[in-house]
């Protein structure tokens, strides 16, 4: 069962806003067992929206539309699709309510402008929206079976609600979808090319229903196998015999499976452990803090950090000696000891990381070029540190430590 | 001038990877002066890459496709551009010495993989790519005039040097592009419909040749104005004109001109002031301090820190008072309040600022929901604070609580 998406914007074509809508829609999809064959973003504009709607109905059994659903001028879809199905626009009493409902809880009056979001064409099956004034719109076509037309709000956590609770069941159970199974692992210390004249065999004898993907990000590899057939514990025994098979070959680079990030693996070894952790951040800026937070639960392990930009914050909050500063420079060995034992002891946690380096783009010097970090774990059984030299610009090299410290952590954390 | 971009890669269907991609190159090209047609999202598939090539020929005077380019089975690109043009695949050389040095700079022997990295087609001129070992490719048809196909790696940051450095130039002195202004103005405090309404006649009074773009974010919506014509001149005195006519109407919104985000505006009221900034996150788990330091320059007037999660680092590393927390709790405003003021103290900046609340999407009680988020910023006059009822899941809640922090901080930098 084939699924295109169409996502309506302006903003997505002259680059202001970068389409995650896309990726999330197209990964809760094949999930669900769907196929994506194509992603299309347009303008808006009436006759693109009509013209790449015929296309992706010619090509796929159901598309899936986001965007131009606001109240503002440039906003045309919906009355575009009313058009394109030969229907009328009406006010949907539900979508009314729902608006009403949204529009007090910010405290303010219902105007004309909110009013309108709740008309919808009359031939589509209104789903209301609970977290936004654009609703949901459903619509079948006449083909036999019939295609299925999704309008959906460009809001992303609007859109992935309506996802999660309507859009995918409704679509599962309309095109009675078959079986997916699908597996994770995260690989770290190899890059792509090596990674493939390693495993080269291996994947040559995958079943033939097993799809493998290589999914690079700055320091890290996530290879993805994707099953589909008809039996769901087939296609689970299948990819467990794959992986096992990968373990000899690669094991010493899988930091885990069924995971989308080092920071979850982190999250689970820590809360296993049932031990604390604190951070010490300097070219890293609050990155590694951030990323560890942004997963729920993080208060259960994470005590907190101190993002020591200055010398004299590493001096004053982390208690690294000023000699140490002036001997050995911010950006050294012996200064990303003394942060990760500094920040491990003044915030009580059991396990720390600290980071120092030349983010760049400036900064750089011969002895020590953009691209030198220094990073550091500290425990009770003391302090590792390793030397990086990454390449890249800022965000990357920032991206790269991040990931290059959870390793470190993680493989502390599990001796 | 129209421009359709093709991203190539099994990887965006399946929605492991967003597309960052399309979103930069769209602006890239936007502000060149080129207008984005549409952007084509396909799988490593031979025939949808050449279907789609024709396609976007159709619609297009250039097509810039990402992706395929790697080195494993996967990649498929290469091969199919080859035999759409009808040309044969030869080891150019110097592809072949990047490709060396890229892997010897890795300290790496070159292997098979790698060299194949530096076969292209020889119809094409080969554009060397100094950060990856993948060259950008361009093709030229025989159409009159020739239109242009120009395949590029995948890798962000390879692909945004190379259009940056060499695809962008090219294709303007190709198609000699006509002039473009733009201009985007951020505003805090006012959501996309109540803003619309207010604006409605200034909006209706643009020139025809001046469009406008509403590009809302989570507590932050980007006004973008684009002016296209003959003479770059003049289109600059329409756009300042229209924004001068803004001002008396929304003025109270607009936190600053021609700029992408707000840490942007806080960098430049900073770096004007001369002053220096600590911060002090709960809620926020480090995001503030992130988002200043992804800027370059922001060592010049941060000086730190601290990511205080649980309450004994809230007393340890901020001195928060103890009864403090007791009484009032984490979430509060006294304890927000002694945030800000410890953090600037032991710091030692002219401005700090704090956040503590309910990000969700545990942690919420009757009195104290979730989006509850107390912030404040601190300086030689003293404390300000401001409570915040926030809507959406745990990282639009940050993502708000972050833009709200940043306009109160402007606010107070600028007095």
């Amino acid at each position: 069962m084939n699924v295109t998406i169409l996502n309506i914007g302006d903003e997505l074509l002259i680059g202001q806003v970068v389409n995650t809508n896309a990726a999330q829609m197209s990964q809760m999809l094949t999930q669900a067992g769907m196929t994506v064959a194509g992603v299309f973003t347009i303008g808006d504009c009436a006759e693109d929206i009509r013209n790449y709607l015929h296309h992706c109905l010619a090509i796929s059994d159901a598309v899936l539309m986001t965007g131009g659903l606001g109240p503002t001028k440039d906003d045309i879809t919906k009355k575009t699709l009313c058009d394109f199905f030969g229907s009328e626009l009406y006010e949907n009493a539900e979508a009314l309510e729902n608006v009403r409902r949204i529009v007090a809880s910010h405290g303010r009056e219902l105007t004309e402008t909110n009013r309108l979001q709740a008309w919808v064409p009359r031939c589509c099956t209104m789903i209301n929206n609970v977290l936004g004034t654009a609703p949901c719109m459903w619509f079948e076509t006449n083909d036999r079976p019939s295609k299925v037309v999704v309008s959906l709000p460009g809001v992303p956590f609007e859109m992935v609600n309506l996802m999660e609770t309507e859009v995918v069941p409704r679509l599962q159970e309309h095109f009675a979808v078959g079986a997916i199974v699908n597996k994770n692992l995260l690989l770290h210390g190899i890059g792509e090319s090596f990674l493939s004249d390693l495993i080269e065999p291996w994947e040559l004898a995958l079943p033939e229903n097993i799809r493998l993907a290589y999914l690079p990000q700055p320091g890290l590899m996530k290879l993805r196998l994707t099953a589909r057939g008809a039996n769901s514990a087939t296609l689970q025994r299948q990819i467990s015999e794959a992986v096992s098979a990968l373990y000899p070959i690669a094991g010493q680079y899988i930091m885990g499976e069924d995971a989308e990030s080092l920071p979850e693996l982190v999250a689970h070894a820590m809360a296993m452990s049932g031990r604390t952790l604190a951070t010490a951040e300097s070219c890293t800026g609050g990155n590694i803090a951030a990323k560890l937070t942004a997963l729920t639960g993080a208060s259960a392990y994470f005590r907190g950090g101190v993002v020591a930009y200055s010398n004299e914050v590493k001096e004053s909050a982390l208690g690294v000696r000023h000699e140490t500063l002036v001997r050995h420079g911010a950006v050294s060995e012996a200064t990303v000891r003394e942060m990760a034992a500094g920040v491990r002891e003044r915030l009580g946690a059991d396990f720390a990381v600290a980071t120092t380096g030349v983010a760049g783009p400036g900064g750089g010097t011969p002895e020590k070029p953009v691209g030198t970090v220094w990073i550091a774990v500290a425990s009770a059984a003391g302090v590792t540190a390793e030397l990086l030299h990454l390449t890249g610009r800022r965000a990357q090299i920032v991206e790269r430590t991040c990931n290059a410290v959870f390793a470190a952590l993680l493989r502390t954390v599990r001796e």
